[in-house]
């Protein structure tokens, strides 16, 4: 069994890379689009669903997963892999970015974070320590450092500060004890500003972190404008590491980040969008509450391994959605996610190839 | 292959008969529990789930399915098993029953029933006609007669006129043309008076069907009063072919009546109470919501051969209940179809070794 955290870097094409990165769950081929499962679940799909579509890392959240059920409750039961009955791979977010989005909810100071629960409105606090702790009582394969996550549209001095404060959190987070053989990523802040992106990542590059990320993207900025920061500091990210752009995005955004040098991607975009009606195609959105989808008589797309198009027709589909049937939600999930999961995996074998072409979209 | 309708015998135990009906889309083993799958799907499962459960026949629901997507339009998509992708055997009830159930929504009069859609209001009919057109082109295995079903507690001339209403409507219903293979079950009224049940069942036996049930029982009679019943009229039914008691019951009910010598049954029972967290085990019933099972890191059912039981545990599914997620829907359906699957399929084998114990409950 391979030592976790090794990253071993098998093609490149132009600044698009593909690898491998071990971890106590097993391997993960890079690029890797990983599904959100939230709450322990990704919705609408059980664990041996989405173990059948091909992925091999999920991702969890610690803010949703410390409040219901417990992480401590969590450990108990034997940690979430055995909790969920997933054998693979998973990240766990550091709970910064959901308690941040707390905008009135919630109170920073240096040590950390008090809030208060979406669920029941108690007070709860968040700290880098307690951050580190929730996920290794989680058990997760990756755990995120805890950071402070600005406004898209905070003014400099403002993602100045974060960034300070994130700098110090990661060295308290780097303090913690992990799980066994768990990893851990730092985040890097900065906003849209270059200068200040390239400053922080010097800063984390040189704390002993086994991956690095790009938080605070995807926030509200166009896409253009992202996408001019992620290629001009994809680069200031260790080479040698796996590089993980939090949160984002549309296949476009996920293809194009591939090219500036980018390895792992997680979104809600394909989970969320299904339960809405809208279905990802090569030809572009399909949204199965138009009428005329009630009486085509084709799947969702044809020549699409999933499970939903196997077997049923976008006639079905759209008669469940107008119905609000459960099945609905798994069966355009599960397509949502066989999208995602196909990019990345043409991803990877175009970059083995040698070439890795620009985003049709 | 065999001929549509033909039903065989294989054994007896007491007046517990079991037997085997061949049907346009394959054979199915009596005693059997039909899951309900109203709206061309039994909720929260894929056709796939439900056949992995080792379901061979499914019910759908008339009403539902001509108010939306629409009998025509399903015909169009080349029928109901195509449609939702079941390639078993279907038998679809003939509506009466639901546009009974509307009671304030609906007129009578003797060539059918007006009444308003329950989705937009708008006014619909159904004749014994249109309910035999309906389950024609949905193309289902077995079709219901249309059939008055008066309430639980109607005086007994109401009985006797909805009664009569029955018989003059099967002789329509079976001067219709039936989809090509489509066998035709009759439908026994009476209420709890067992003279009237036999003097019905007289008059239906006369006529040419496939198979007889009984209907209005379990509609809100006390169980022994309906045991009661069926203990003394099973045997009125033609012995030659399918008993199907509609719509019972408790798993308990189900074991009694094959006592009682009835070969088939349907119910919301299983599907509904998962929903709603409530789970059978052979240890009796199990509600989810229960605080306790947060912490129980064991299956729902030791050695239940289920998909959830094979891989989650009760704190998993209760951490899924409380956290509303998608998932705890098809788990908790999955296990309580299997308990009553299992149940049939327990009946079968003690009828095949020729001894129908009563049941444990």
């Amino acid at each position: 069994m391979s030592v976790p955290g090794t990253f071993r870097i098998t093609a490149r094409a132009g600044r698009a890379r593909a690898g491998v990165l071990e971890t106590a769950h097993g391997p993960v081929e890079t690029p890797v689009f990983m599904p959100v499962g939230t709450q322990a679940t990704v919705k609408a799909m059980a664990s041996e669903d989405v173990e059948a579509l091909g992925a091999r890392i999920l991702l969890g959240n610690t803010y949703h997963l410390a409040l219901r059920p417990g992480a401590e409750r969590i450990a108990a039961l034997g940690g979430l892999h055995r909790f969920m009955s997933w054998p693979h791979a998973i990240l766990t977010d550091s709970g910064g970015f959901q308690v941040f989005s707390l905008r009135d909810l919630r109170k920073v100071d240096d040590d950390g974070v008090t809030f208060n629960s979406h669920l029941d409105g108690s007070p709860q606090r968040l700290t880098p320590e307690r951050a580190m702790q929730i996920q290794a009582l989680l058990g997760s394969d990756i755990a995120m450092a805890f950071d402070e996550c600005p406004p898209s549209d905070a003014p400099r001095p403002t993602i100045e500060a974060a960034m300070a404060r994130t700098s110090r959190w990661a060295r308290r987070c780097l303090a913690t004890t992990p799980a066994p053989g768990q990893l851990r990523f730092g985040i890097g802040q900065g906003g849209v500003h270059v200068d200040l992106r390239r400053a922080h990542l010097a800063e984390l590059r040189e704390l002993p972190f086994d991956g690095y990320a790009l938080g605070g993207l995807g926030v509200g900025e166009a896409p253009d404008v992202m996408h001019g920061v992620i290629a001009e500091v994809a680069e200031d990210m260790p080479a040698e590491r796996p590089r993980y752009l939090m949160g984002v995005g549309t296949p476009s955004d996920i293809w194009r980040a591939i090219g500036a040098g980018i390895d792992m991607f997680d979104c809600v975009m394909p989970t969320r969008n299904a339960r809405n009606g809208q279905l990802f195609t090569k030809a572009g959105k399909l949204n199965i509450s138009n009428t005329r989808y009630r009486d085509e008589n084709v799947p969702v797309e044809e020549g699409c391994p999933c499970p939903c198009c196997a077997r049923y027709t976008r006639a079905y589909l759209a008669h469940l959605f107008h119905a609000k049937e459960l099945l609905f939600h798994r069966l355009a999930t599960a397509h949502n996610l066989t999208h995602y999961l196909s990019l990345a995996r043409r991803a990877r074998e175009a970059i083995a190839a040698g070439s890795f072409p620009p985003a049709p979209w």
